[in-house]
C-alpha cells in the first residue's frame, strides 16, 4: 500500500514486527508523576524488563522517571519502530504527523476526544486519519489503552491492570474494542493458568481494525488462538478475511460480542460511535466465519482448548455428547445446560455398556455413565474413559467430576488428563470449587469448565461454527436507488431459479387479451414507485371472470389515483390466485457491515412477534438452506405437524439457495429482495412467489 | 402426630433439636477402616470437635477407630437423639425398627437400594417407611449422604467434601435432593466467604421432605436464609407451606432446580425415582411461592444477600436499574444480561444528572453513569452512589467495578461497602478476577456477582418472586372420573363468571323450536363421552337456516353413528356462530404435585410450537391475570399490534381470574378445564367461550 509520500504502509508480518516486536519504542508525552496514567507505560516496561530501547519524549522536562527526555521524536538518535502517544488529542495529531515525516511505521494513540465526542471530534478524527494515511503511519486507536506482548515484555499500555506481577506468556492473542475489559480478561486469565501472547486494545479503529491486527499475527507460530471482545461488527470485511485465514491454519477464534439486548446494543453505539449491527446478524456472521461466539463471559475464557480440538468443517450439525460422572446431580446440571442449547447427551450403546462391564465397571443403565456405584477411583475413571472414547456413538465425551476434584485430583481428574491424547475430543466440568484441578487441566490443554453454563455455552458454540467460505465478490453499491416493479422482480427471481405464480402485465387502456391461466386471479397495480400496493387500494383478490377483471382494473385505477395522485397507473399485474399448504418469507440483503445475507422466516404476524427466523451469510447451498429450515421453529407446522398436510420444504430450500445467489451477482445491483409470501405447495409440487420486492442500487464503475 | 404406639413423632423446633442440635448421636454400622465411606462420620465429628456424645454401634467389633463399639442401639447407656444408619438397606430397616422400639426421634439413612432400584426396592422402601411411621421415628433419606450443622460441629455425614478444614459457620441453611451437590455447594461457598448454618442431604424423602426439614429450622434465629438444590417438586405442598412461613418471617429462599431441558428432567426421574414436573410448572410454582429460582449455578450462591434486601410483596413488576461503572465494557455486559431477562437499565433523570454535576461528578450523558472521565477514586464513586441511591427513578443501583477491584479495592469497592446502609438496594458486579473484593463485599452483606450472567440471573430472579398466598382448600380428588357434556360445562363456567356464546341443547328426535339467537349457527353433537367432536364428524359449521339445521342434525347423527356405534346420540348443541378479533386458550388443572394451576396461551398451532404461555398457581386475581396476559408474547397481536383491531383483553383477564376460582371450589370436583378457544371480541365487548371441556373426579368424603 503505497502512500502519497511513496512510503509503504506496513501490513502482515512487517506490521506484526513493528507493532508487537519492536526493537525500539518511543513514549510521547510520558509523565514523570508515577500517579498519572501517562507514567504507566514506562513503569510497566521497566518493571517487566523490556529488552529493546525505550525513548521518552516530553518537551517540558529533561528527565522522566530518571530517564533522559527528548523534546521531540525528530531529536531521537534512531527511528523507533513503534510510538505510543500519550498526549491529548490535538497534540496526538501533531505527533502522528511527525511520525509520518520520520517514516515511523506504527503509532498507538491513547487519547479520546475524537468521533465519539460530537462534530468537532469527528473533524479531528478525520484529520488524524488523514495524517496517518498520507504518511503511511499505521495507527492503533485512538482511545486505545495500548498494546502488550508478554513474550517481548512489551508493555506499551496505560492500563493499571498491568501492574500485575504474575503475567505468564503463552499462545493466546487477545484483542478488544473495550480497553478496560483487557484488564478483566488478563486477571481472569491469570486465575485460570492462562498464558497470553499479546493483548491489544484496538480503540476506535480509525486505521487498523481488529481484523487487520489479528491477521498480522497469524504467521507468528507462538500464537495458538484468538480471543476477541467485540462491541460491534465494524470493519466486518477485514474480520472475515482474518477468520478465513485463521480457519485455514487451524487457529481457533473465540469471541464475546455485546448487544444481545437492545439496551446494550445502544450502549455499544454511544460508547464507540460505531453502528452496532443487529444481534442476529452478528450471530450469523460470526458462525459463518468459523468464529465461536460465546454467550457467557466465563465461556470466552474457557473456549479455546475445545475449539482447537474440533476442526472446522468436520463438525456434525447435531453433535452427540457422552457424559461420565462421579456426581449425578453435577452431571445433570451440565446435561441441562447442553439440552437447552440443543446439544443431545446420548446414552452409551449396548456394545459400549458391554465393554464397560467387561472392564469391570458397574453402572446403572441411563443417559449418563454414573460411577457412584463403581467408586471414585483412578482405575475406574480411566477404564471408563478408555471405553467411552472408543465408542462411535459420541462426538465428544464430557467428564463431570465431583468434590474429589478439590481434595484429591489424582482420583478422577488425573485420568481425564491422562486420556487427553485420544482422537475423540474429551472435556471436563469441575463441579466443586477446585482451582487447582482447573489449573492442571488447563496446563494439560484439556478443555475444562468451572460452571455448567460455561460448559453448555462452549460446547454449543464450538459445534455451531461453520467453515468460512470465500467472501462473494464485492459490490460497489450504495443505498436503495430504485425499486423494480413486480413483473421485473419476477423476471430477476425466475432467472435466479425462484419460481413465481403465473402472471401477465396488462395495459390498463388496452383491450384485455385471453389469460394464459385460469380464474380466479389477483389483480395488482404495477408500478415501480408503489411498493406497498394494499395501502393504496391497489390489490383486488378473488377475481372470478373477465367481467370482474374489468371492474377490478377500474377500481384499482380509481383508488390508486385517490391515494397517489402523483403516480400515473398504466399497467396492472394479473396473477393466478394460488393457495398452498403454507407460506414463508424469504429475503436477501446486502448489509453495509457484513455484506450479503439471506433470511428465512415463517409467514404471518406471530412469527414476527416471536422473531423466529434464520439468517446466514449469502450465498448458501442446499445443505445450508436445509439447516436454515431446521432452525425456524414455526416451519415445523409445514412438515406435517399434528396431522397437517406436509409442504414442499425441498422447494423452499431450492428457492432460498437460489435467492442467495444474488450475492454472486453484484452486477445486478440488488441490495435487497423480499418474497413475502412464498407460497409452499404440497410436497413434490414446489413453491411459488406471489409477491416480490426488489431494491437496486445504481451499479458503480 | 401420634403414632400407633402412642409416641409423638417430632415436628418443628423439637425436630430441629433432635435432627441438627442433638446432645448425643449414634453411628450404626460405623467402620474402623478409615478408607471406607462408613468411617467418615466419626472421623469428621471428632476432627470438628463435636461437643455431644458419639456412640458407635458395630456388632462385629469391640472398638471402632479407638472408640468403644456397642453391639446394638439397645445396649447404649442412654437414648441418643439422632441415629445415623450407615449399613446396607436390609440392616437399615432393622435399625429403624430398633430406633422405634427405643423411642429414638430421628434416623438418617445412608443406604440406597430402595425405590430407585426396581420392584424389590419399592417393597423394601414401603417396609422402611412403615417401620418409621409406626414407631414415630422421623426418617431422613434413604440415600441421604447425611446432615451437618456447623454451629454444633455436628458432622453426621459420609460426604468426603467435609474433610475440608475451613468450614465457617454462618446463617445459610442448605438442603439438597442431590447428596453429591452438597459438597460442591460447600466448597464454592467457602471460596465466596460464605457461612453455612446447616447442610442436609434429604435423599429420597420417604418421610421428612425438603419442605418439612427447612420448616423445622425456621424458628432458629441463627438461620438467615435458605439455599435449595431441587431435582423435582415432590412434596410440593410441604415446600409451599415452608415458603409461606419463610416469607412471613422475611427469610429469603433461593433454589436451583434441574429439568430445564427434557434430557435433564428424565435424569432427575431415573436418579431419584420422583416424577419430575414439567419445568414451566416448576417456574410458576416457585415464583408464586416467593422462592427465587436461579438459572445459573453461580447465581444460586450469590442470590441470598439481594433477596434479603428486597422484601416480597413490594417488588415492582418492571424494575428499573441504575448502573454506575468504572468500566464501560464491563457494565455493558451486565446491561446485556439484564436486558435479555427483561430488566430495564434506565438512564439517570435530568434532576439526578444535575445533582451529580453539583457534586462535581463529570459524566457523559447515557444509559449508564460511566466514571471513566471522572476517574476511579473513592470520593468520586462515593459521591456518585450518594446521588444515585437517592434518585427515585431506580429500584436498584448496580455498581460495575473494573480492574481496580483486584488491586485497589479501596478506590471503588470500599465506597460501595460504605453505601450499603441506604434504604435503596445496592449491588455490585466485579468485572476482573478479584476474590478479595468479593469476600469484602460478601462479609459486608452487599449483594455481589462475579459474572455478568450471575448478575442478570440474580437480579431478575429476585424481582420475579411474588408474595405467596395461602394455598387453596385441599381437594380429595383422584383422576378423571367423568367428563361433563358441553352444555353442563358452560353452566359451570357461567356460574364461575366465564361467559359463553348463546346455545341451546336440542333433542334430536323432537321438533326444532324457534332459536333464541340468530343464524348462522354451529351444530355439535352433545354427549359426555365425546370430548373430541370434530374427530367423529360431530360438528357442522355455517348453518344458515332451519332447513340446513335439520340437515346438519341428520348428518351428525349419521356420522357419529359411523365413528362411535357404541354411543347413542340423543342431543345436539346449537350455538350462535361467533367471530371475534382473536382467540385464546385458557385452562385450569389440579396438578398432582403443585395443586391448582391456571394457564393462558394464544390460540393456534404456532403458539404450541413456541410454547408461548403463562402458567400460575390458581387462583389469580385481576392483577395476576393481567400479568399473565403480559407474559404471552403472541397476545401482543391482539393489543392492536401493527394496526390490527384491538381486542377486549380486560375480558380475557376477567375470564382467566374467574376460571381460576375453581381452586377455591373443590366441592365441584373439577380436576381439569379447558376453554379452547375463548373468542375475544373487540375492546369493550367481552369474550365468549365457544368450546369447553371439563373433567371431574368423584368427590370423596
Amino acid at each position: 500500500m503505497a502512500t502519497a509520500h511513496g512510503i509503504e504502509a506496513l501490513t502482515g508480518a512487517a506490521l506484526m514486527k513493528a507493532m508487537l516486536r519492536p526493537c525500539s519504542v518511543a513514549l510521547v508525552g510520558v509523565s514523570d508523576d508515577t500517579g498519572k496514567t501517562a507514567a504507566r507505560p514506562l513503569l510497566f516496561m521497566r518493571r517487566a524488563g523490556f529488552k529493546g530501547t525505550i525513548y521518552c519524549v516530553n518537551p517540558s522536562r529533561e528527565q522522566v522517571q530518571g530517564e533522559r527526555a527528548y523534546t521531540s521524536l525528530s531529536e531521537l538518535p534512531e527511528r523507533p519502530e513503534h510510538v505510543f502517544i500519550l498526549t491529548s488529542s490535538e497534540l496526538a495529531i501533531a505527533a502522528v504527523e511527525e511520525c509520518g515525516r520520520l517514516g515511523i511505521g506504527v503509532a498507538t494513540i491513547l487519547a479520546g476526544g475524537f468521533s465519539e465526542s460530537g462534530p468537532e471530534g469527528v473533524a479531528r478524527e478525520t484529520r488524524l486519519k488523514e495524517a496517518g494515511l498520507r504518511a503511511g503511519v499505521r495507527l492503533i486507536g485512538p482511545s486505545s489503552i495500548g498494546v502488550v506482548n508478554l513474550h517481548e515484555r512489551l508493555m506499551l499500555t496505560a492500563n493499571a491492570a498491568f501492574a500485575e506481577p504474575e503475567l505468564r506468556a503463552g499462545g493466546v492473542f487477545c484483542a478488544s474494542h473495550s480497553g478496560s475489559l483487557i484488564g478483566a480478561l488478563t486477571s481472569r486469565g491469570i486465575a485460570r493458568g492462562f498464558g497470553f501472547h499479546s493483548l491489544v486494545s484496538v480503540g476506535s479503529e480509525v486505521d487498523l481494525s481488529i481484523g487487520e491486527i489479528c491477521n498480522a499475527a497469524l504467521d507468528d507460530p507462538s500464537v495458538t488462538g484468538y480471543l476477541l471482545f467485540l462491541e460491534s461488527l465494524r470493519h466486518a470485511e477485514q474480520l472475515r478475511a482474518f477468520a478465513l485465514e485463521a480457519a485455514r491454519r487451524g487457529k481457533p477464534v473465540a469471541a464475546y460480542k455485546l448487544g444481545r439486548s437492545q439496551a446494550a446494543a445502544e450502549l455499544a453505539v454511544s460508547h464507540t460511535g460505531a453502528l452496532a449491527g443487529e444481534d442476529a446478524v452478528a450471530d450469523a456472521f460470526l458462525s459463518d466465519c468459523g468464529i465461536a461466539r460465546l454467550e457467557t463471559f466465563e465461556g470466552l475464557l474457557e473456549a479455546l482448548p475445545l475449539l482447537a480440538r474440533l476442526p472446522l468443517g468436520e463438525l456434525p450439525r447435531r453433535p452427540r455428547v457422552g457424559v461420565v460422572t462421579t456426581t449425578g446431580g453435577g452431571a445433570a446440571m451440565a446435561v441441562d445446560q447442553l439440552g437447552i442449547r440443543g446439544i443431545d447427551v446420548v446414552a452409551p450403546s449396548e456394545a459400549t455398556l458391554a465393554r464397560l462391564a467387561a472392564s469391570g465397571i458397574e453402572v446403572n443403565p441411563g443417559r449418563i455413565v454414573d460411577l457412584t456405584l463403581a467408586g471414585t477411583r483412578y482405575d475406574v475413571m480411566k477404564a471408563t474413559l478408555d471405553v467411552l472414547l472408543e465408542a462411535p456413538e459420541f462426538d465428544l465425551v464430557l467428564a463431570a467430576v465431583g468434590s474429589s476434584a478439590r481434595t484429591r485430583p489424582e482420583l478422577a481428574v488425573k485420568p481425564v488428563i491422562d486420556s487427553r491424547h485420544h482422537s475423540r475430543p474429551l472435556a471436563c466440568f469441575i463441579v466443586p470449587e477446585a482451582p487447582e484441578a482447573l489449573r492442571l487441566l488447563n496446563e494439560a490443554g484439556v478443555p475444562c469448565f468451572r460452571s455448567p453454563e460455561g460448559c453448555g455455552d462452549v460446547i454449543a458454540a464450538a459445534f455451531r461454527r461453520r467453515r468460512p467460505g470465500n467472501p462473494p465478490p464485492a459490490a460497489h453499491t450504495q443505498g436503495r436507488a430504485r425499486t423494480l416493479d413486480e413483473a421485473s422482480a419476477y423476471r430477476v427471481l425466475n432467472e435466479l431459479g425462484v419460481p413465481s405464480a403465473p402472471c401477465l402485465a396488462l395495459d390498463v387502456d388496452a383491450p384485455i387479451p385471453p389469460l394464459p391461466f385460469d380464474f380466479p386471479v389477483v389483480v395488482k397495480v404495477l408500478h415501480a414507485e408503489i411498493a406497498h400496493k394494499t395501502d393504496v387500494g391497489g390489490v383486488v383478490l378473488n377475481v372470478r371472470n373477465r367481467e370482474e377483471l374489468e371492474q377490478a382494473i377500474a377500481r384499482i385505477r380509481f383508488q390508486v389515483k385517490d391515494h397517489r395522485p402523483d403516480v400515473a397507473v398504466r399497467q396492472v399485474l394479473v396473477q393466478a390466485q394460488t393457495r398452498g399448504v403454507g407460506e414463508v418469507l424469504i429475503g436477501y440483503r446486502r448489509d453495509p457491515e457484513v455484506g450479503p445475507l439471506v433470511m428465512l422466516a415463517a409467514g404471518g404476524v406471530l412469527t414476527e412477534l416471536y422473531q423466529d427466523r434464520s439468517l446466514r451469510l449469502a450465498p448458501v447451498d442446499l445443505t445450508g438452506a436445509w439447516e436454515m429450515i431446521d432452525e425456524v421453529r414455526g416451519l415445523r407446522a409445514l412438515a406435517g405437524y399434528r396431522g397437517g398436510a406436509s409442504a414442499d420444504l425441498e422447494g423452499v430450500a431450492r428457492a432460498l439457495s437460489a435467492l442467495s445467489q444474488l450475492a454472486n451477482k453484484p452486477e445486478l445491483g440488488v441490495v435487497e429482495a423480499e418474497i413475502n409470501p412464498l407460497i409452499v405447495l404440497p410436497d413434490g409440487q414446489g413453491v411459488l412467489a406471489v409477491d416480490g420486492l426488489i431494491y437496486c442500487a445504481e451499479v458503480q464503475a
